[in-house]
């Protein structure tokens, strides 16, 4: 038996050990995106425990307690930090095959330097040495981000942001990490959802023009994607329950948009009419501005009525949809395409069903505007695990050129998060190591380290144009 | 070479050897879904032969005969046992990598002490060998239920049936396990097929009230489901080949029910706002009775109308559709969870491709009610292979928290398929004891020792309130 | 660690490697499905260089160095022979977990007699070697087809080819294989796209007889499909993005039929509805023929229209669909059915979403006119990879009969793909073998003989009564 999580943890061949420790390990974190906040970052404040560290805004956590039938007021009530990391720790012990129970002892050993396995009976112990180590040492944002030798940060943040703290992050002296704005336009893209009007004028105010019709909505992204530029933003994001790509007429659009400004109700299939317009103009200035975009494709959100009632988005009831993506994201990167306008493309999906989709669409807009210029992003969110990982790496190796892959971000809230980056590589430098212990690839040190720490850090960083 | 299907079959690491025969293998059995007949538990009459044991209703073994060729007569038809015995032994040598092979084989060696491999050539002796030993020893089905130390067998029953033979057995001496009903509604959800109206005046005539309207289909299935309450059924269970929902008006269900009990036709969009109402009243009825909804989707059956004409359902001609799931389904559970009237839940896929869609489908309700309140039904039929059930566990253990798992339930029609059990056991097993042996999961006794047996038997009974 | 791609290339137990090596290794080739051109066969010239052998018609190269940012002019265009060959070493470097990496080594190793890894420090040096062999060699199409012990090969002709050149071959001295046409009608299938009422003169024209409704097309299509028989062809081969199925009046595909002959614009969905009376009527010619009915089912074609403007079809800019399937395929091979005219059928999928659709779809029409009538056709295309066909031969294992099954096809246009015969092999024996190994089939060298020599060549050419 192995030792549990160990040095060697999931490198299962010489090969992999080699690659992991010689070359992976210490290569530095571009993590091109997260929803880390930038406040926070700025701010800079230690965490009071490790409940608030883990525990205060994890819906993953979250989702394995209620699985295990703990009540909600150890998740997000008012239960004391010590019974909720409690609960916690018996969750854990539950989570067997689950990448929570990955994440947490990796976080416990580099963090915390506890090698202990987290469960119920340990659960009590732990929450006391984690927080003596939190008081000793040092848990500031700042301080975690460079241990975890993160060199580029990308938040995640809407058109109308005024990105006050990407500014001010600028100038914090001792703080190397580059910390960029992402460009997430999705609110101006749902005109079928609560909320939208609203949005449309504080877009308005943002971007200092009025706004009276479709048009002047893709003016004013325009502009605030101008301004995030001149911040430093090289990426957008953008994310769907499928790729919307319906071609309707200028007059048609413009009664959607005018019938969803007036609060009226707008179907899905009306406000796709909307969206594709408004997503083509932003592909194109994409493409102007040389930024990547990412397509986030398949979260189905908040689908527990009661409990989004209660607890708002982003509390742990989204899961994972299964529509026809095919189609309209081929017609959609080939309207871009065809006027010579794409961007660099990154496409992500949330159900493995379609990985074979995503990793043959990429080969459709190759051309030698950049290395692998439409990446199949890396496994996200509920595929964010050992076997998602595998079968992207797998799926990319086998359909597309994964030599070129711009490797791992962590789409994280938490500041211990890092270590996803470190389970990737291990589980990265398993697959390929394995397949040169068996004479699948031939072993060649030189193109070797070039692929692994390519995919680990120099990829992206090349592809985004960072250095 | 490891010795053919031995003592370790399917266990290759000590943990796993060590988890299954300490462990997993002496646990009873809690067979909450199959098809047995309570008839014939009751009346308890030996089998002539193995054939009729193994040959006479028994559609996966039919299928494989006729995928070598095999002529009917041999499968449904006249042929003497013995000719049908050798047909079989000649299919299973080519059904390498099939679990046919391996649940005939299981078996062979532990109802009938036969380690011989079944192929072409040893059919016609070990046809005589079987037959043998079912003259000598005891195969009736209450011998074999006891042998296989099953504690609980959920059988499958229409909401009209009157439940005679569940009220026998409770009272047959020195035959312990539990034989309750399951409520099994799908006749009465089916306004699109032929024989609707003929079924509601027998659900009339059962529930000994007049059914004029489709509420009251919902009053008369009520009152059987109290009936069935009162004979110790806790669970219920609907097949779909999608989860229908769709909302309409009183007036507009109305017509759609009095078309479809005029024998008019009856289209299944429609026959879908029909289901939703009547869906949602029985699903809040599970709720109040404390029952588990068991809801299968994805299979399509029936697709030979050539060989249905001749032989009827269940006979080997059903396959997997591949239609999407995610949003009806999650409109159905969240249009109960909204009410808090949403029953505990065990969904099954029939179709692969849904696993990452159920398996992200459970986080959306679970809560306090029952620890995994939502479960992922175990792979089931077409899936019900070692990569399937790999697969499901797998799902789970990356999505959910598998050490909550209900476990397996063999879903079958056979007397020997008991076997299933074990199969199943040593493939969870040796997926936990590789876990661990490659230090991805904590050895600790004690918890291990707990996930196993909870996934054996312990969780199941826990989670129907058996005990 | 393994050497490289050596005599024992993905056998990874003993078992595998004795199956390997004394039973499948040595099997001749029945190349069941591909698209190598009968007139290039027959003229048997040699390739200049290997770049022409190599690049300059092969898609998946062009793919995996567009994907590398590769320019143009090294893929179609006109950069030298040298330097194109040096663009694809770079890139195969890359390719880490690419089919094409192995099938590239394979081709090197065994008919250029090369085993140094190809990459971008090697590429110069393989050039010269590769041409020297060339120079020195017989790289004529007849002698690398006799030299991979191929005994059939099935071209792919549309029904108004004159079948010449595969007339001329029967009379060639010394060449042993038989090239034989097979039956592709899809143009004649296609009335939604461009230049269908050309091709539907053209038809009329190759069948010598006026073509004025839906009906002569069929006349027409059948007085081709006897032309084909007469010159050996007995496989017929349909591509769909998803099986079409609607049933419409004679007056509306008439309707749609003229519409389309004179140049209007026809919907995919009326398309669908001419599509399947031709299709059925197709289907039981092919029954009456005793012809082997191929179904390719999910390509999505020509997705990039600047490129297509430029390069035409099948230059590298296909993907795959995700249409859903299961429904209409089971109609439409039940409409054959029920009238017992459906022909031996092999299903192909290119969505591996898909192979459990495909696995189960079979067992609902098998019978006794052939053994596996109804086959689950290999992994094909995109799929044609270790995982994707292992995969197709885990789910026809677990859901059909894996010993009855044809085998691979290479599907391929260029004349040293043989070589994905060995590869298909390899993995065969390896998972075959390893099952045995870990005593999951039982080791009988005989049985195990037959399967695997049955599916490396006995099982087609009996399937297709070649002998």
């Amino acid at each position: 038996m192995k030792s549990f999580m160990d040095r060697d943890f999931l490198l299962d061949t010489d090969v992999s050990k080699k690659l992991f420790h010689e070359y992976a390990e210490d290569m530095p974190i571009c993590d091109y995106h997260c929803h880390l906040s930038p406040k926070e970052i700025y701010e800079n404040k230690p965490p009071r425990d490790i409940s608030q560290l883990w525990l205060s805004g994890d819906h993953y956590k979250w989702r394995a307690m209620r699985s295990c039938g703990v009540e909600e007021k150890y998740c997000t009530g008012d239960a004391t930090p010590r019974e909720k990391f409690q609960k916690f720790g018996y969750t854990l012990q539950y989570c067997i095959g689950n990448p929570l129970y990955h994440w947490a002892h990796i976080e416990l050993q580099r963090y915390f330097g506890i090698d202990t396995p987290l469960n119920a009976k340990t659960a009590n112990d732990i929450f006391d040495r984690a927080n003596d180590a939190i008081a000793k040492g040092d848990f500031r944002p700042q301080s975690l981000i460079a241990k975890s030798n993160v060199k580029y940060v990308c938040t995640t943040d809407d058109p109308i942001d005024d990105l006050k703290y990407h500014k001010l992050l600028k100038d914090v002296k001792g703080f190397d990490c580059k910390v960029l704005p992402s460009f997430r336009p999705d609110r101006a893209l749902n005109a079928h959802l609560d909320g939208f009007a609203d949005y449309i004028n504080a877009l308005s105010e943002s971007a200092d023009m009025e706004i009276k019709s479709y048009k002047d909505v893709i003016t004013a992204l325009l502009k605030r994607a101008d301004y995030f530029h001149s911040v430093g933003c090289r990426i957008s994001d953008q994310a769907f329950d499928y790729p919307p790509y319906a071609i309707a007429s200028d007059d048609e659009i413009e009664d959607i948009f005018s019938r969803a400004m007036s609060g009226g109700k707008i179907t899905l299939q009306e406000c796709d009419k909307y969206r594709t317009p408004v997503l083509l103009a932003l592909g194109e200035k994409y493409h102007q501005l040389g930024w990547a975009m990412e397509i986030h494709i398949g979260a189905m959100r908040n689908n527990n009525t009661l409990m989004f009632n209660k607890l708002g988005a982003d509390t742990g009831f989204d899961s994972v949809g299964d529509c026809e993506i095919a189609q309209p994201l081929s017609r959609f990167l080939d309207a871009l395409n065809r006027e010579d306008k794409l961007p660099k493309t990154i496409l992500f999906n949330l159900n493995d069903k379609d990985n074979t989709v995503l990793g043959t669409m990429l080969g459709n807009f190759q051309s030698s505007d950049a290395q692998s210029k439409i990446q199949f992003g890396p496994a996200w969110w509920f595929l964010d695990t050992m076997d998602g990982m595998t079968n992207q790496m797998k799926t990319l190796g086998n359909l597309g050129v994964l030599g070129k892959f711009v490797g791992m971000e962590t789409d994280s809230r938490s500041f211990t998060s890092y270590g996803r980056h470190e389970y990737f590589r291990r589980i990265m430098c398993s697959l390929i190591g394995r397949w040169v212990e068996d004479g699948w690839y031939a072993y060649d040190e030189d193109i070797l380290k070039e692929i692994v720490q390519g995919i680990c850090y120099n990829n992206a960083v090349k592809y985004f144009n960072f250095e």
